[in-house]
């Protein structure tokens, strides 16, 4: 897709500095890190988002970057954890519409924290639990 | 593993309000959701984190989480967009050391953020980024 960042640094039209790349999938350095080392991972094919990325993709990109988090452990890059991070849609923080699977070098006082929003701090009832679980199991069966 | 909780929501010893099975993975309901919906999906094999984890197993749970992320979508709960999450060790924030993938539906408003460390935001020079992207390369031909 021409309007597409990602789609321009597949196609070598935007620079990027690229880490892996096989026939179904690249990763490259956000330029942006949220800690030194984060790695994006993207599908060749353009996707905007997981309703479009084939499921085979979406397997593949978690190898890659499982493989990825366990070569920044083993790099001289601070790492003692990793976070593997997607944003689906915009609601969920979605930025650029070509599906991408953050890996992100953790490590103690780095400053990244998840905030949870202020009334999700208890245990939910399970009678709760049991219901959305029913309706997402309904779901997937459709 | 006897003292792991998900290894006893495996063997039934510990109530979950079940989402999917099959036989190499689960997904339940979080006990204490980020937002209404936020399920896990965990391997059935113990595995600590991500170097334990087999790597066709990551492919399937990530395979999993799609599938629920679509259900999500689909299902009566609230639902505009959804996260992936996976903290690999203490210093990613896991806090159980069970392999887990956190499928997350995220929808305008519903509190839940991500805290960039503070000298995160600007674009890092390309000769920085290109210097990770071999560090990290040269650590996945190892």
């Amino acid at each position: 897709m021409a309007s597409c960042i990602f789609c321009n640094i597949l196609s070598g039209k935007i620079d990027a500095s690229i880490v892996y790349e096989d026939d179904d999938c690249i990763a490259f350095m956000d330029i942006r890190p949220v800690t030194m080392g984060h790695v994006l991972v993207i599908p060749r094919e353009h996707a905007a988002g997981l309703a479009d990325l084939l499921a085979e993709t979406g397997e593949h990109m978690f190898h890659v970057a499982q493989h990825i988090a366990a070569a920044l452990r083993k790099s001289p890059i601070r790492c003692e954890g990793v976070n593997l991070f997607l944003a689906d849609g915009a609601a969920a923080g979605q930025e650029v519409f070509h599906v991408h699977l953050h890996v992100i070098p953790r490590y103690a006082g780095d400053g990244f924290r998840l905030i949870r929003p202020p009334d999700s701090s208890g245990v939910r009832p399970r009678i709760e639990l049991d219901i959305a679980a029913e309706q997402i199991q309904l779901a997937m069966e459709t």
